[in-house]
């Protein structure tokens, strides 16, 4: 009961400190490094790791980081994209948000590049559990329902879950590659994520802090 | 209405026909070659195909397909196991099914067999979409909720499709490492595969044609 009005409190406070970037320029990634480890090598060392020892990362692993988990790996003639990670009827509904020690940025695959969303850092009320904080980045697997046009909401609430896991699984493999510690964590503060990232019709549906 | 009423038909037509291996022994799988592409362009590659063209797969294949889909990547000093896919509170609640032209058997990755369930081709019958039928092995993930223990019913739903994404992605890669053909696909016959497989708390989540 008080460790929820505790935590209620701090999310107000740390609403109050952090400033959107409303016309925010993107930020072009540089070209991503693919990882060169052998797939059945990433296969074995998959791993849930909750320690972080990392203090960054670069702004070229983070453009490694995010094409793994969902960029573009074919454009089509028709101005269509396809990306690392499939989803339902390719909706192409999951958005991926960047939390650090700055701000919230959201990724773009189709440029390859990254727009600010806020100043400020609230890793520290992302997950229920206290080892999310302590990871240098955050990276949250988001459903943007309004692009599921072809789903009723039973649909929408399945489909997203399981395109969720596809990047989740990407980002296990990338950070098994890269020797980086990594955990999909479900007991995240959805309402509270939602409202910093201005998500009105979706669904936080996992965080992974990476480090 | 006269589709849906064939297709009940059909289905209980070729129920009629399989025969159940009750006190069947587990078949032993061949050690699992590994893939060796690279992780990147596994992910280059990674593809939603619905030609198959392969006529069937051998059991070194098999295996390989299996053990890179959910297989033991670790062996802990308790007895547990760690998977190539994660599952929510480590519950490893997700079963695999593979159908072929000779019958249906379920995946063990604790001592990677397989264990014949029943005699019978039933694929033409478990897919919404014509192409299913086509592909020479099906791939079914399935949800025993009965393992999520830590779960209520909500959770047990929402995290059993991610869990599921998991497999499917892993599915994905090694059939892009492997040339092979796939798409994960929802639009099944739910209830027509729970009863075949005697599956009664739980779901059929997404089925794979291989090929």
């Amino acid at each position: 009961m008080f460790g929820w009005f505790n935590t209620r409190k701090k999310q107000q406070s740390v609403l109050k400190s952090i400033t959107f970037c409303e016309d925010s320029q993107l930020i072009k990634l540089p070209n991503p490094i693919l990882p060169k480890i052998e797939l059945g090598i990433a296969f074995q060392r998959r791993r849930s790791t909750r320690q972080f020892i990392r203090s960054a990362l670069s702004l070229q692993e983070l453009s490694n980081l995010l094409w793994c988990a969902s960029g573009v790996n074919k454009e089509l003639s028709d101005g269509g994209i396809l990306l690392t990670a499939p989803t339902a009827s390719n909706h192409q509904e999951i958005v991926i948000y960047v939390f650090n020690s700055v701000g919230c940025y959201r990724y773009e695959p189709g440029n390859h590049s990254i727009k600010p969303i806020f100043n400020g850092d609230i890793r520290a009320l992302i997950g229920e559990q206290s080892f999310v904080a302590n990871a240098p980045v955050i990276v949250a697997i988001v459903a943007d329902y309004s692009k599921m046009t072809k789903h009723n909401a039973w649909k929408r609430k399945r489909y997203s879950c399981v395109d969720a896991g596809y990047v989740s699984q990407n980002i296990y493999l990338h950070c098994a590659a890269e020797d980086l510690a990594t955990v999909a964590c479900g007991k995240i503060h959805h309402d509270f994520i939602k409202k910093n990232i201005g998500l009105k019709n979706g669904d936080v549906i996992l965080c992974h802090p990476i480090g």
